[in-house]
């Protein structure tokens, strides 16, 4: 049985879904991969729950239901006073689960978290889009003088396989091009000014209502989210170093109602696409043939391979969601692993 | 530089391909993955070629591009009196990639093809779903006793990753069930009636004349080639040992013009479905709502995973193609190789 420690620095969302996710299906992972994944450590801005031999997810689950800037747990001698850096600085783990929130003015305190990891010798896993998407250079600079392993698949649409895909299940393929629908927020407000005659404002509404958009949509609707997944899908499989500002983006703030209507007249439905390819990366809201396999509903993520051997190969899945994104981030503990 | 040797048992379309890919592609998976690829055999009924430093694809293209019951190849040395069971035992190589016919009867060549490879201590690659349909049992198990490895994708979905995608992007997933569309050719008869208005025989013989179909369609419209990959999928993916007996099949031979157009009345259009779960597997033509990503139209394949935790996850992309098939050929020769 092979042992796999899981440092997991950021307690949200994503940190829960993963801490959710080992507390249900370690068992059945020991018995089905022979691979025993423990969380040794969660660490969070004000302090770091650490057990060498795993922590108890289901009490740390327990004493987490409620929102708190302190991660409660009932063992505490295994309460540490750390930050995240501190928590990579003083913890034994064979892989860093980075999953604090993306921020795209300097990418911190991820990229630090990313650096520190790589520097103390452990396996990064993340699904933050920041360090990959600002200073990729410097991620995989890091990476390579460690000798360790990098996997982002929860950066870019979720649960819904992107880069896992095209670099394993794809490989022999040479990539042409990618295209694709990588922010389901935008993706809710513009399926529903087309089909539900929505304005554009009344749409955002219902998309924040829903728990679809955040309370300030700017990356979203202004086309930053989908940049940063153009930007690490370049650099991923296309060979690039590129930044955030390298991307040609256009957000769907300006997409009004007569837009939707003279698309629809043409069997069209705009979309806010991304387009990745040798040239470059963009992001716009563009029309698509209502029926192409990119006019895709709801909150729903695609992405169409354009290769050389295969052709077109589509995928679609959910783009969001805490146990989806979850998902995503074990498939890559798994990469590692094997 | 690692190098891997490819010894190719069958030189018919997919055999072909999978030559075709690496004359064009070896001196590109050098530089991009640090891997040399070489055939050092191929072989078919009458005799094969064999060239332990790696044979001339170039030389042997050329010479082979009019069909012929004999592998023709300029240095005659190289030209051995073996069939693909002699190669097998006669060769040195790393991974047999067996593209044999499939043969739903006894699973004949393919299956002392992959267990004599498997006693020589080679790894196993394979188009061909006659041997993993009937006798799923019989090849784990002189795989196991080897310790090499088996791939397949190609035998399920062509170049369309279902396998390597459950197995790899999906890895920390409970697969719930699987639906798909698995046969081009019936698809293509099926979508042909529903969107054209053309008859089944008619619809038949125009897959027929495109190449869609073959002169004997009844592995395919009789639902046993849809079978095949559902009972490989149930082995592969729902841990079972199933043979194609345990499926439930029904083919579209009875599908009546009057079925098509009721089923379209209710915005719905005829499949030939496979669906495995748990339970079992089964094929028969099944109304699918026309805006439902089941409802891919012409030759084009799709899967549907249901998933615990990412929840539905499709894929679509080509069922067929002597290069696209080639390509999940060398994505299994990749994993492989890694």
């Amino acid at each position: 049985m092979k042992t796999v420690r899981l440092g997991v620095i950021g307690f949200g969302i994503v940190g829960k879904g993963v801490c959710e996710v080992v507390k249900d299906k370690a068992q059945l992972y020991k018995e089905k991969y022979g691979v025993d994944i423990r969380i040794v450590c969660v660490a969070d801005m004000m302090n770091s729950i650490y057990d060498e031999d795993g922590i108890d997810l289901d009490k740390l689950m327990q004493s987490n239901q409620e929102r708190s800037p302190v991660i409660k747990y009932p063992d505490s001698s295994k309460d540490k006073k750390w930050n995240g850096e501190m928590a990579i600085d003083n913890i034994d783990a064979d892989i860093i689960v980075e999953v604090t929130p993306t921020n795209i003015k300097d990418a911190e305190p991820g990229l630090t978290h990313i650096l520190k990891a790589f520097d103390r010798g452990m396996h990064v896993v993340t699904s933050n889009k920041g360090p990959l998407a600002l200073y990729y250079g410097k991620v995989i600079e890091a990476k390579e003088k460690s000798g360790k392993e990098l996997r982002f698949e929860a950066t870019v649409g979720g649960t819904m396989p992107v880069l896992n895909l095209a670099q394993e299940a794809l490989k022999g393929n040479n990539i042409v091009s990618i295209k694709g629908i990588l922010n389901g927020t935008t993706n809710y407000i513009l399926s529903n000014m087309a089909f539900e005659g929505k304005q554009f404002d009344d749409a955002l509404k219902e998309a924040q209502e829903k728990g679809y958009a955040e309370a300030n949509p700017a990356q979203d609707i202004e086309g930053w989210d989908s940049a940063c997944k153009a930007t690490i899908i370049s650099n991923a499989l296309m060979d690039k170093t590129m930044t955030l500002t390298d991307v040609e983006v256009k957000g769907i703030t300006e997409i009004k109602m007569e837009d939707v209507l003279d698309a629809k007249k043409n069997g069209n439905i705009i979309k806010l696409l991304v387009e990745v390819n040798e040239k470059g990366a963009k992001v716009r809201p563009t029309p698509v043939p209502l029926n192409s396999p990119l006019a895709v509903t709801g909150t729903l993520n695609v992405a169409v391979f354009e290769t050389d051997l295969s052709k077109d190969i589509t995928v679609m899945g959910r783009g969001a969601g805490q146990i989806e994104t979850a998902a995503a981030i074990m498939s890559d503990v798994f990469a590692i692993a094997r």
